[in-house]
């Protein structure tokens, strides 16, 4: 049977590969990786980066494939993704049955965790259920955005105790800081949602580019640095050409018992 | 300056280190390892064993610890938590200075990431305050539990564009499920809250033992494997002498726009 390696290569610090994704980027006999202009060039050079530092197994191979854009989403964001999915099920369904052969492994690089708001497992379960070609799933976990942020900060992701949000910029706005935890943190944030939030004494910490040699990181009083975060932010966006980020959210104090 | 390296271990799979991790290991003049009682033995010896294949820089010393016992909550958690946090720290200090020079460096290792339900990087921080030692800290992300859970079940963690929480046990039992997020990890929970779950048509995913050759994980419909995930830890509790063991509970269908 063919086998799929879902591996997490970290937030973009190379160093991030745990000895479990190095061997596994060395099991492989083809590295599935995306085509430049599916990602930011950055990006894609990193990638080529971890591949050639750590890939040591001459045999491996590396087989590029285009990614469709995303439609903008139309009436339901829900659906806009189900077609972008569909369209990227029939490229890994290709990709399976004309790169591996019957007892062939190959591999996907997914930048954080495979686990962490990416979409490869659940793609990859759609090209099961298509029935054309059979296989065996392996994920390697890796170190997240959310872990580099808090190490970058040296702070725990929690108060004592007390629970954690994970969620995304669209919600933050819509909904502000929730009853039940004490700590927010935010994902696929575009448009700086967290200047929706009203309580001003929340802290903030926040980074860009985590774990590359260009990171960036803010702390402080919401109220205090929110305009700098903003200005930081679209000054590093303009400079480079495209930012990721992310961050947390606490509310003061510690947590009611 | 003496530096502390607070480096995440993984979860119990040596191959979860990174190559961050293992260079901080062989950085370190002095590793700090709790003496065996502080912790199981089964998990002492395997921090024994990540030393041993990882470390080789022949000038690192370990030097063991005790760790005081919490004592058992009285009217407060949060004062008992504060009295045992106070007790390590003064531990803490007297490692910095007595074994390390005045640019010595020391690291602790921390199972999973020391960002995640993990108090060295606070006890650190009180240590600083004392102000009778000054240091720097770096921190060294892990893979934590969730993510070996995560990865063991080849699911993703948040369904799409859905948010999660990270809560206890303790917070489950008196919460239930939460209206902002459809999916929940529970971490700290040695009651096996899930039981108190309403919907019994929620999907758990559990795992003991996680990324360790004892390794157990089930999955399914709460309602239809509650009852043998219960005992199943009981068995494997009496077995092994303890257990540690996390899970995710999710509502079915996908999330609303």
């Amino acid at each position: 049977m063919r086998t799929l390696l879902v591996i997490g290569i970290g937030a973009g610090n190379p160093e991030h590969l745990t000895v479990q994704a190095i061997a596994a980027l060395n099991r492989a006999d083809v590295l599935f990786i995306p085509d430049k202009g599916s990602e930011k060039s950055d990006l894609a050079a990193l990638r080529h980066e971890i591949c050639d530092r750590f890939v040591t197994n001459a045999a491996t191979r590396r087989v590029g494939f285009g990614v469709p854009k995303r439609a903008e989403p139309t009436s339901s964001y829900r659906s806009t993704v189900d077609d972008w999915h569909e369209d990227i099920a029939g490229i890994y369904e290709a990709l399976i049955l004309d790169e591996l052969g019957d007892n062939g492994c190959g591999a996907l690089l997914i930048w954080g965790d495979p686990m962490l708001y990416d979409s490869a497992l659940r793609i990859l379960e759609r090209v099961r259920q298509r029935g054309n070609v059979d296989f065996a799933v392996e994920v390697i976990p890796g170190i997240t955005a959310i872990q580099s942020l808090c190490a970058s900060h040296r702070i725990a992701l929690n108060r004592i105790g007390d629970p954690v949000l994970i969620t995304t910029g669209r919600r933050l706005a819509a909904e502000g800081m929730p009853d039940n935890a004490g700590t927010v943190v935010v994902m696929l944030d575009g448009n700086c949602a967290f200047r929706t939030v009203k309580d001003k004494d929340a802290i903030i910490h926040w980074g860009a580019y985590l774990g590359t040699p260009d990171e960036i990181v803010i702390a402080g009083r919401l109220g205090d640095v929110e305009d700098r975060i903003v200005a930081t932010r679209a000054e590093a966006r303009a400079a480079k050409g495209w930012i990721m980020d992310t961050y947390l959210l606490r509310k003061p104090g510690e947590a009611e018992e």
